[in-house]
């Protein structure tokens, strides 16, 4: 994706990341599943990867909220939309954030098991 | 507050307690502003000590999003309602998480500022 790909999609810039915006992309359970797909692959992945529990229109509306908090970025390969963690934007404005909130809910989901 | 009381407010247990609805809680910047303070404070405060720009039963929504979700724990002393962090039983769900949100909220305060 290039800056005259006329299919861009809007991202927040580094600093206008915002905490609160990012808490609220993370307390959604198919959000959160999301993000904790993209910390496992560590890679880019497509929408289509993900089998979520929602309609297409209710998953578009949760990549959206993602992108636009500054969790996710997006773009376009071919015809493909990929996703992927903004770890690096997030680890230098949040230390120790994302790991919590990844490692809270692995937590969670053993004590939900147990 | 004891059980007996006919005041006594709904909380949930530690297990009952989601990850994502503490996300949620924490996402609404006058909520994170409530437990910033009584992070700060270490001890339980009146809700009239909190001087929030909000309406009385905004701020009476936002102590009951923050108490229904396990982030803090409110109880009558005589007439004041005091609200206090469950930091224990946050800690123990999530190690690392409240103070990840609280370090992550002090940073940004910080770049917002320069």
């Amino acid at each position: 994706m290039t800056a005259a790909d006329p299919r861009a999609l809007e991202h927040p810039t580094r600093g206008e990341i915002r905490l609160e915006a990012v808490l609220h992309a993370l307390s959604d359970p198919v959000r959160l599943r999301i993000v904790r797909e993209l910390a496992d692959t560590g890679s880019e992945l497509s929408c289509s990867h993900f089998d979520l529990p929602v309609t297409k229109s209710t998953t578009t509306h949760h990549f959206r909220v993602l992108r636009e908090s500054g969790v996710i970025q997006q773009g376009y390969r071919g015809t493909a939309k990929m996703s992927d963690l903004r770890r690096a934007d997030l680890d230098a404005l949040f230390p120790g954030l994302l790991d919590g909130v990844l490692t809270a809910a692995t937590a969670q989901d053993a004590r939900v098991a147990s």
